[in-house]
């Protein structure tokens, strides 16, 4: 074990005596939600586990936090927002599931006195999910004997200002739903995985126009084809390293607000 | 996208239209199951995820087929095989939870045409809930409909041949259960990830002599205050790749055997 | 039972041979979806029941459809949606609650050939578990054997025209999301039960000012003390006759498109 | 919002703080609990909504009580009770779904300080699934903190004074059981909405003669083609003053005698 | 194994062989469902163990069926009809286990080609998880592959004849939900385990009479302390001898009218 | 109620104010946990049953200890230790079903001031669902209000000294879980019930070889058609009354030194 294993803000990569240690000195623990999930055909599945834990990884390391294992299973992906189940690759969870999981981290961590968790969340249908994970663990514990636990429930691109935005976004801003593996998503990947990006097989299919409602068992068929919901045009890794401060900045602050 | 992404065994690091090709010609889809869990104070509490996947990535890299992201988090540690709920930095999943998402990724994994699973166990506890998992998937699947699937439920340490536990241990395999944070997973990381490991750290104050029963609430207080239940001296890289060797072999041939 | 009871679009008001007569002709059974939740001291808790029960009795009536009781219970109220748990008044279920109500009233229908259905919601909150309870149910039928079953799943303020919303706030849209208890939901109450509106009680303590981010257990403080998330200024029966209209429209308009 | 508005006994017709006053002040909140079921050729599906609403409404405005909104959806029709799964119209709930509905609602007027709570059910199957409901609610809040909680659970056929049995079977009480569709529900059904009973579409084709035993999957086949198990002749509004009278007497001394 | 062990109808006192090769001759198979529950001061806490166990085996014998190990815990005890849960001794399920059970054993037994069950139950509160267990199981069969099978469910009170209850009562019957630990299961008690039972220590303290309601937490306070709720005197092996004859009788009838 | 009666180790036999009595005493409470599985041509299903029963039994007698009705079902019974579903008479719980069983069991008794619990296993495969069970037992107690509660998880074989094995097995023990159906099981089945075993259908088709993975949905076809995994040659019924006095003996020692 060199210097690197006790450096890392990363949680598994550390031996339990040094979990135990920070978590005693007050070390906030975040848990970031990810998803396999189609990003159109220019991208590979894993955008949405790459996002949230760089950016929990760039928060942790400002603020002496720690970062589990990101769970790459999300809930299930509709076509509005990531496609749907129609594409092939994208390996969905049930919400009730995937509520579960949450429940059970958290009871777990706070089992072993942690006290301040951030959830760091990549995946537009996970929002409910996780919502539900942290009522059902705060039932658990029982809600009169929490002891100072606070969670913060962070979603990456609420934390994107609205200057930067305009700056990437000069002819408007599409709305983060139809952002899926366009512009945003697209240039934080380039940031920051750049071999998992190739531009040349963005199909341009898009935006997808959808209608007003939803259409089970069989969706109605506005996704287009690549599963790009927007664009991909103008995409930048110097527009994601934009993105990438906001998000990163945006929970420093908030765990500074937050855990006093 | 370069050559490098094409070229990878790593689910999520394709995009989608790739993913649906290697599919259709036939690639079986590798799941490892891990934990987050204690491992002695010599060694990163990513122990149980380091290893299987390894171990799905060189077999799947000899057969042609695809390892999904690995289940970080695993089923509640038992003070017997993994030192247990007293230990700091382990995050318990309940057997519940744990079958919910084998059964999930399953089923989705099953919808999109994939017939031929193997899942690639590194931790003790998982085995009752895959089971239960896979059980529940073939439920839900409908077991008259299940179209030629067939799954292989692989714990890696069944893949270790008698020849190799003899010149790893010339006095005597202490057994599977006892080898947690021992011999054969710090051989194993030394050869995997040796950055994660530190020897010097080891604390020899084992081996664990249990009594012939489980207490709980609080459990017997048998676990070494390492959380080393049996030896680390001994371990080594070299012996660490013989043990690869044979699971990666072991793989190969359950592939070829019943993947037909 | 007379005329009245035979014309009525309420499905529980009819008996039962008249239920199987216009099943069996293909009428469509729509379910509204509530909530029983704050909306402001200038209004009655029903708003999230009264408007997607309106909706849908409108649409019906154009299409010869049945409107099944009103779920009155929603998923649990969230502090940036609908106030959240810390309004007295408001009555929660879980999410896994809800979907199994929905998934349960869906198999039930499709047992009696049912093979039209269409979800009205009222509570932004209940999106996420109205889809997994529509999935469960396609789940529990079985997806190979649905058997022609097409599933809407509407949420009544997407049907609102962009140029109605133009003509409401000529200012510009504040989004549905802070619309809680606001221009929207406070006109259509107007038209539809003014009874239950008192814009004389109304606070004018918003629009809210959100963070972020959300915080468990105790959330952040920025919901405006009356419950109202943005303003209610301007309100008026007419504008929620117009906004009537569009939904119906709308409704009518999927039905057609959808159901053939 | 007019005098109407604030004079009602229906919680859900109020503004929250009007909510919060009255449950301050000690109101009793009532829950009645209903089904969309059957009941015979001359009655609509909604008999066992209406009747235990009327109640329930009676007897709160006698105590100064709240009535919740009905919840409409029931468990399980069996044929012996209620026609069971045969007959088109009837819309099942599960036995599990049913009772955490009904955990869900307690335990979140619990947590908005509500401390009486009376549920008056109309629905002979949802006996089991509440009381599993309650004991779930219970278990949920924790035994020993229930802080002064008392929950009354009413069937109200139960509140039938034999005197009053008496004058309407003036030739023997037929029983509780087989009274589904029969002169009780009919007469009470008259008495509160008699545009939803028609006598004259009434069948004649009872009483049910059950053999001693229940079949699945395909019931006996004993149940009246009508649905009414036993008799409609002699029903009348009369009649049914008579029972809701008593109905509401015996909430009013359960209410004076447990809710002090 | 001698003679004995190939003769009985107990399921499991035979080898697999064997009973392979009866279900294959079409033996109906039984499943007793009892609890463990107080019966007053003067039988033992097995009585709806030891009653459908001996129903059951008695009939199989006639039919050449086989009866399955009984299940000794019953669903939640309820004051009104077997003490409740303030009795020492009483061991409870909760609904939702109960039904988990009954609908586990069903699938299982389908899975080996069983299309003959007969639920014999001599618990009260056990009704409505059993018909809830068959229901699920028959979903997770899917109602369209049941193949033949047909599930009776029996509660063995109810085939005792009415003659036998006027030769028992002769002054009239109380009623079965009184019936607990009273005459009629003392009696069937004595003709069967007679060293289960003693008089003398029956109390007298009845019989009860109930409120028509039910309170909870802490229920309302009419159970006679003894936990009979109606009477003992006049209990008697020869009685029992005939109720044991209807039920024996009345379960022949059943399966001879229903597998054919 | 004669002296038998008053005498029994077993719990159900007893009246409800005898089990009030012993356990305000003190009494450790045993719940034997079994299964109905196929043993071989030459036993009956139920070894699983009898064999927990008895050692509980013989430990209660010396120990003052209660014997709670033994669970007939255990959880899946899997190839490599039970022959698995492919066997006729195997009736199977899902892991889910037992452990709910298991944590109702355990608060029921909880409820009723038992704080002494001994579950003792006799199905390998029931281990994983009862340790669920416990802890989600102790989650619903709370774990911070157990009151002294201990509970102990025996399985019987554990109890064997090595010195015995030794004496039975003079060539070599191999292993607990190859012991299915074996000289371990068939030998204690001699000493209890011998009329439930005939060695003269004993198949002598063993020892089973297995792979070193599962496959699922058909298994791998390694276990031998007789149901033995290992060999009945030498089995007896002293060799039984050995093993028996060892788990006797090893279950008096833990009692006495765990609760205290």
């Amino acid at each position: 074990m060199d210097q690197t294993m006790t450096d890392t803000v990363f949680y598994a990569e550390l031996p339990w005596p040094e979990v135990e240690a920070r978590i005693a000195a007050g070390a906030p623990v975040f848990l970031p939600l990810g998803a396999t999930e189609q990003h159109g055909r220019h991208m590979a599945l894993n955008v949405d586990v790459v996002l949230p834990t760089a950016v929990a990884a760039r928060a942790a390391a400002e603020v002496g936090g720690l970062v589990l294992p990101t769970l790459a299973y999300g809930n299930r992906s509709q076509p509005k927002t990531g496609g749907g189940p129609g594409f092939p690759g994208t390996v969905n969870l049930t919400a009730q599931t995937f509520a579960l999981i949450v429940r059970d981290v958290i009871c777990d961590l706070f089992r072993q006195k942690v006290r301040k968790i951030v959830t760091v969340n990549g995946h537009y249908e996970n929002i409910g999910p996780t919502i539900e994970g942290i009522e059902l663990a705060l039932d658990a514990i029982g809600r009169d004997r929490t002891d100072g636990l606070v969670i913060l429930r962070v979603d990456h691109w609420d934390m994107v200002q609205p200057e930067t935005l305009e700056r990437i976004f000069p002819d408007g801003y599409p709305g983060i739903e139809l952002e899926h593996a366009s512009v945003i998503e697209t240039s934080m990947m380039m940031a920051l995985r750049p071999e998992l990006v190739d531009l040349t097989k963005a199909a341009h299919d898009g935006p997808a126009a959808f209608l007003p409602y939803d259409r089970y068992p069989k969706p109605c068929a506005e996704v287009p084809p690549s599963g790009v919901l927007s664009l991909t045009e103008g995409s930048s890794a110097e527009k994601g390293e934009w993105l990438l401060a906001d998000c990163t900045a945006g929970i420093i602050a908030a765990v500074a607000r937050e855990f006093n």
